[in-house]
């Protein structure tokens, strides 16, 4: 059943999130991030949308200059990579000097490492997980212990998809959303694309608000097209949707 | 068999490359990009390394300026998605316009668009497809024929997979490279990230022009590690490859 906005509501504010993604196995083809479509659906439903991702190379310099810009362009700014006790886990620090802060080793954070290392476990390499800049708060890690942070608007997560996850239920409550993004698809084969446009194009005309996105897809057997449209209005969306339905009608009866 | 690069053979520069992957479907989730790994596998062993990625939504001022920037900030430049022939298919127009170039329809360009389509099925959407930056040369499409084009050093791909890989055959003759990547994987479990860090720092140290990452694995049944070293010079690469398994049996042993 679709709902309507009651017309007494403030319609919320856009809010939007950047993504960084560190590491260079991530550009160098080694590893396939998901982490952005895992945060993409996990902050959909808080009414948060992505607006940029970037995936940056192990480089203190341009990690520390991009967390400064995306800070300052962005309601909110995810990382993830380079949390971990090995030469190349920069990020923390990076974050500290995107905003002048100092950085050390926290009691908190060791105070959760402590949950998983035997004292002679905890080297200088993993109380390197405990370096955490000033002011910031920890974030929860259920599957490894050793914790994210929050610096102002910064979450900063690790890379390991599994751990990464785990730490988003310990973001939620920190988050203050806007209007939450619905979508809807319609998938059809046999259809072209180009076939569509025009009237695509118009069905959006008369749909401020609703952006629609058409996707070929192709398989061993048939080919076709997926027509998505999102907003934030679910009545409007339903209209949208029958809308190409209609379109979708036309095209296979022609 | 290791090669060693002979004496008298001049070392490459490097040579980066910037990868811009285009599409509000893959910022919210929607679509999972495979693209970047893919262009990183050709890449390698061209001698053509990735710098930075972004993935950017459909807004055509930030395409352009990005475009335009990662043109003088790389040796060469993929763009992927956005060439389709809907209304939010905008990065060609986004290229002309980083370049300050005209942008028309192209006779060469729909030369190849007939040899899929019928002169009735060539309607104004599909047409779109035809419409190429003033100067670019174009790069051959065998999957679905609508053709990627080539604007000084940025190579504007489709966004479909299947298509992206096909263009990329065109683009092999274009690419002056540098010194091939080579890389050597260690994969080992029960043993934790944190011990081999300070060693494995210090095999790095020894080794200039080697950068080594570890990268802690899970599965429901074992944990462990992968060790990765990528350098230009494979028989350095060997020697950090020893290195890196004394490490690792010095670690199992204890």
């Amino acid at each position: 059943m679709l709902r309507s906005i009651a017309p007494n509501m403030t319609a919320k504010t856009k809010v939007m999130a950047g993504v960084l993604l560190i590491g260079d196995e991530l550009l160098s083809g080694r590893t396939q991030d998901t982490n952005l479509a895992e945060i993409a659906k996990f902050l959909a439903p808080l009414g948060v949308q992505i607006g940029e991702a970037r995936i940056l190379a192990d480089d203190a310099a341009i990690i520390r200059d991009t967390v400064k810009s995306f800070s300052e362009r962005f309601d909110y700014v995810f990382t993830t990579g380079g949390i971990g006790p090995t030469h190349d886990d920069i990020t923390a620090d990076c974050i500290a000097a995107a905003f002048d802060l100092g950085i050390s080793e926290r009691e908190d954070a060791l105070v959760e490492l402590r949950k998983r290392y035997e004292e002679s476990e905890l080297n200088t390499a993993r109380r390197r997980m405990a370096r955490i800049p000033d002011g910031a708060s920890l974030i929860d890690n259920p599957v490894s212990q050793a914790p994210g942070f929050q610096t102002r608007n910064v979450f900063t997560l690790a890379g390991v998809p599994q751990i990464m996850r785990g730490m988003l239920a310990d973001i939620t409550h920190r988050i203050e959303g806007g209007a939450e993004v619905f979508q809807i698809t319609v998938s059809v084969s046999n259809v072209g694309e180009g076939d569509a446009a025009a009237r695509l194009a118009e069905i959006e005309s008369v749909h401020p608000g609703v952006s629609i996105g058409s996707y070929p897809w192709f398989n061993d057997e048939l080919r076709g097209v997926n027509f998505v449209a999102r907003g934030t209005d679910e009545k409007q969306l339903g209209a949208v949707k029958q809308d190409i339905d209609a379109m979708v009608a036309d095209l296979i009866s022609t």
